[in-house]
């Protein structure tokens, strides 16, 4: 399949080789050209220079960016570059796969019918880890005709695909509650190491038995992490996880759901920021609560 | 082994039988006796007519109680019934499995201590179920000879035995922490479930993306109560989760340690009850939420 | 003085009515014209079909709308009705007296001074009938000698004015710290009337001995409401209340400060928006704590 | 009268030199036996080297004390001493001043009825400037007789009394639910502040402000301490405000009513303690926030 991507950042990188690899023919675009003049080097890619230019030829074009910002400044375009709304034909796909917010996603939607294009919202779930390993999980939704047309490249990526109706905003929400469940691990973790801690109990004896009887891979994970204090090499920037919990907060909003665990988050997140923590990695809610313990 | 045996509720029963059947002597006790009648009569146990009376012969006392009135009562006795201190030979060992406060059992190891016999914690994780199975997780703290001696009853009744050192009151903070980790996933379900219907996605086809990704036998148990609203079954009640969220504030309000997300809890905990739902069960955290949200 | 003055809701009109008896020309508009000409047929005043025309003549345009929005409008225009920034002429001053975002106050700042204008940021403190009274408290902040213009002004609506050095958004952040404040009153006002009812002590008696304590108007007036569950006559809306809970929240964001207790207020908020309260008095807050309390 | 009066803190020494300044006999018992000397050097009253004996011949005994713990201790007496509840003659009158749980006013009036003795709570607002000008305000709880019995005590003490109807457990809700009031303000403030300093205002003109609008002492008092950050001078210790919210978090829950804001202060109050600060004045919220805040 002809594909124009868009985003070749931690996570588009190793899927857009994913596709690569199972036979799909891809047009690369990055905001940073340098990334796609060496990708295209090393992968059997096109270079488009242009948001538009990607979307050219496409029958499917991928976006996998940051936030709501990036995505909207590739389709709609800036004034420096023509978006790649300009650039896809007619009945061709927009595939998103970012975690952006249920609002804009709905608006692609409607932008996209506009001119006769299709949109769908695929995000998915998943380290930079599983994208390398086409063990991401997909969330998809839209008209049911264009998710079947994307079923195989879905395959190519993941470990398996949900169909979730025709709105495509549903994926989103979707998306955004799953990270919001797991923000909510990592702030309960924190809680508990606080307490175990300053109970004089090794934060290592702890994580066994927490990983004994829960057998998460979330707690194992992000446990260790706390347990050692080792926030500094993020895997996922607290920053970042900011962004995801004020996107679930304003998707709560639009339909009158408070989330007052979300809330309390956002909180934490906010004090870490305020201390200079914004980089480190988003357990740094052991951080937060380690030191409102006074550790 | 001689071992006394207090408390034959949905936990100490499973226990008790599987004590039996690795061929250990039991005499057994409880509150209301005619349990204890019933029970001696399909399993091969003596009946205890009071605590002292199953604390006489025993080189081992164990206690399975609900909450820290109920151990208090066995061990201290009350106006109507001596307790088990006065029956426990020295050199003795009462093993405290409940789910108790850290203040408690440390107050239990000193009076032990002053009448020359010994304590240990050794709370467990699991539910009846795995109770039954005999896969029941055991955190024992307290002297380490004594931890050795039980080693042989904790294989009876469960799948793995941790340590934790010499303070009895760690094994129940390690507890308790542990009981507040799986309440906060009640609450950020119960939460994430009120978002996902507003949003009119099928819960059920939420829950089934967050059992393929987060692969938690807990999300899963719980959702699916939280899914169907199927909360008047109640497998552990929401007052009980309470008693446990109360526990652990406390414990950790002993080193000065604040648990935002606890005291989260148990405000939703206390709405429930406020509203006639104590006795359904603890998920009804997303009944809270769910409310909350005008559902 | 001659002023354009947008803006003719509860708050707008008896400022504008003030300015007018202390002899001020009045250039009116408001975006429902049949509002327009009612005032000027009774009051003194000239009137505008747009903003624009507000602005055209004026030494000073006073904007005193309901949010954002309607600030960003009437300034910079919509595609139906040019702003009042085409209007006004170079050295003339726009005082923006709404409620509104630190952000957007800088950002108007911004654009008036693109095009040789002046602007400063004036909130007021106080009820219609403090308005209706001239006894409102003025916050300006923004160039010494832009302030120092309008102080006959300012004395002609209210009963003190407070200056608050060259930057006009610190006006607009010390407005939405006060408005904070009161709503934090209306919080812990519902929480302690729901202990106090579910006591069975008369929410009447409760409220006198708050009154005759704390000797505050702000207790007094919502406690009164509070007291006898009169929501429906609203003075201030509920969603009103959100809308400014909302921006304190992000004005401190963009200072990477958390505010827990707005935070809380703002999930009480969005709860009773959820059960179809977002109409009553935001001391609505006192029913949403009654009915979380089982009342 | 013949008065018994327990207690001679801050608070106790004030009320009892207007007692005896209004002409009533006054025998006073304080734990630590130099105080009572003292002050009976000073003024012109009895000492009693034990409760018992402070109760033997008043016709009224009056406690204010710190704690529920100290109360009882006082009544019901300790290994060491005997209480009062053995000097009080058939008929005489307890007044509780203090600051106590709900459940303990009960069980007082219980405990009194049983052996012929009468029972009122009257708990007091005012600080130790209010006392020693006799301008507290009390709120008095139980049998209406008993209360007539003691008006003339309550108007050589206050500037005014509040009746509450016949369950002296009543006042001590109400007195609860006031603190609970005064250390919302200070939250609140705490955070506003924290919100004006980080957006570079200078927090004297927002004090400045706050005063002219809501004309609250407590707001006056306080914003003053918050300002200066002037928190080590304690008027009321922190840790004392800890224990005044953990009251009413108790007497709310005694009737199932959840206080999120009080959550929320005692985690703040939690976290100073953590960090070393119980000491300070109980305003300190304003620090907690502040440095949640990275100020």
């Amino acid at each position: 399949m002809k594909i124009g991507f868009i985003g070749l950042g931690n996570m588009g990188q190793p899927i857009a080789r994913n596709l690569i690899d199972a036979g799909h023919q891809l047009t690369v675009y990055n905001r940073t050209f340098s990334v796609v003049e060496k990708f295209a080097s090393q992968y059997k890619a096109q270079v488009a220079k242009s948001p538009e230019a990607a979307a050219a030829e496409a029958e499917v074009l991928i976006t996998m960016l940051a936030n709501d910002g990036a995505v909207e400044a590739v389709i709609s375009g800036t004034e420096e570059m023509r978006g790649a709304l300009y650039g896809l034909n007619k009945g061709a796909l927009h595939v998103s796969m970012s975690t952006i917010s249920p609002v804009l996603s709905k608006k692609l939607a409607k932008i996209h019918a506009e001119v006769g294009q299709e949109y769908i919202a695929a995000p998915v779930f998943g380290r930079p880890e599983a994208a390398e390993a086409a063990q991401l999980w997909v969330v998809a939704a839209g008209k049911s005709e264009q998710i079947e047309r994307c079923l195989t490249l879905f395959e190519a990526i993941g470990q398996g695909t949900f169909k979730l109706g025709e709105d495509p905003e549903s994926a989103n929400v979707v998306k955004l509650a799953g990270n919001f469940l797991i923000a909510s691990m990592l702030e309960s973790l924190g809680e508990a190491f606080a307490l175990v801690k300053k109970s004089g109990i090794p934060p290592e004896e702890f994580l066994e038995i927490v990983n004994a009887v829960f057998k998460s891979p979330i707690y194992a994970n992000y446990g260790t992490i706390i347990a050692h204090e080792n926030y500094e090499t993020a895997k996922f920037k607290l920053r970042l996880g900011l962004k995801d919990i004020k996107l679930v907060m304003e998707a709560a909003e639009e339909v009158n759901v408070p989330l007052p665990l979300a809330s309390l988050i956002r909180d934490h997140f906010l004090s870490a920021i305020a201390k200079g923590q914004g980089d480190i990695d988003w357990s740094g809610l052991g951080r937060v609560n380690a030191e409102n313990a006074g550790l």
